[in-house]
């Protein structure tokens, strides 16, 4: 079968959705080969065979998914003889609580500290429609949101705690090697890597020592792509 | 080998200490006898041989091991041939953050909302030792922590939506059967039942599904015990 794997479309097909690259790192980690579609923020009509409107998606034959860790479930049902993503009704379980706590809290507090950097590594076409949906949410403008995120930051790497916690003691969150569990944060953290030169995450921090990891495992797929400035 | 369980106690022998329900649940799923040795707030030197003042702490033959989840990592470690309270090295590390997280949120924010509940289950000879450090902790009189309760106790709940999002679609946050991921969060929601009347968690929460669940586990294991009036 082939895999379609949709994902989100920046400026110059830059490709820095944080849920993409939880995606993204899943299909490498089972060592699956797919064709690449990329959908601006504007062009969320193509998603529409998904009955919703947000990347990643991914089509495999018949089979629609959306949702990056309904991918992962589906990606270890699917293909049981690659690389297990969760390896373990447990794993599985803990790694959704692990997921939605980075989305409620880790990704939110990134938002806040890099929403205007996104803005300049969004399409041009889609700029508009993402500083009024992204002004919307904050309740500000896109300049205002990061005004003294230098302070908030603090607030930032204390909400780390519990995965700092982990990988002070071992490679992974997941162990000695990676797995679903690592990629919600490498997601984050990639998006603000590729996005953002606003330093978030303290050189001497476990979780830096960890990122520089997550950036090297898979061939180096994470790290391949430069910084942003 | 025979293992000595050290755990809280409080009034007339009563256990709530949410870390000591973590082993006992443990210990439980291990199907592992133990002796038990009773540790008032007051009695701490009783646990010197450990290096350290906090229940819980298992004495097994000559290995002595403090701190709930080095515990559960020993029990794995040295009884491969019981249930597994892992089951892999994936779920260690996630369970590992989802302790972190109950630790740095979910009891924190439990704290002051029963403290003063609590108070009333502390043995008497402990109570002034329990009322002066934990009114140092907290900056204020255990009946002010209380204070305001009803409205804060929203925040509490919407902390819990990590886990939440896992047990409104699956029976345990390991999947069909309780495992050590599922511990601290009971632990924390025992130690409010065992000595608060105060409605921590709505009847149609997901979350209270679980603990009732939880409740149920190990024949009855946490429910043997009589709730706070």
């Amino acid at each position: 079968m082939a895999i379609t794997f949709y994902d989100l479309c920046g400026k110059d097909g830059e490709r820095f959705s944080p849920f993409g690259w939880r995606t993204r790192m899943a299909l490498a980690h089972k060592g699956l080969d797919y064709t690449l579609e990329l959908v601006k923020f504007t062009e969320k009509d193509k998603l529409g065979f998904s009955g919703q409107k947000l990347v990643p998606v991914i089509r495999d034959g018949e089979t629609v998914v959306a949702d990056s860790f309904a991918i992962a479930e589906y990606l270890d049902r699917a293909y049981p003889d690659r690389p297990a993503l969760f390896g373990s009704d447990e794993a599985r379980g803990l790694a959704k609580a692990v997921n939605a706590f980075v989305d409620r809290t880790v990704q939110i507090h990134v938002g806040g500290l890099i929403v205007h950097d996104v803005f300049g590594h969004v399409d041009e076409a889609c700029q508009g429609y993402f500083r009024e949906s992204r002004e919307a949410r904050f309740g500000k403008t896109l300049e205002e949101v990061q005004v003294g995120r230098e302070e908030r930051v603090d607030t930032f790497r204390k909400a780390l705690e519990p995965l700092r916690l982990v990988v002070k003691d071992q490679p992974f969150l997941c162990g000695d090697a990676p797995a679903y569990g690592d990629f919600p944060l490498f997601g984050t953290l990639q998006w603000a890597r590729l996005t953002s030169g606003f330093p978030l995450v303290e050189a001497g921090d476990p979780v830096h020592a960890w990122f520089e990891r997550m950036l090297d495992a898979y061939d180096g797929l994470g790290r391949a792509i430069p910084a942003a400035a």
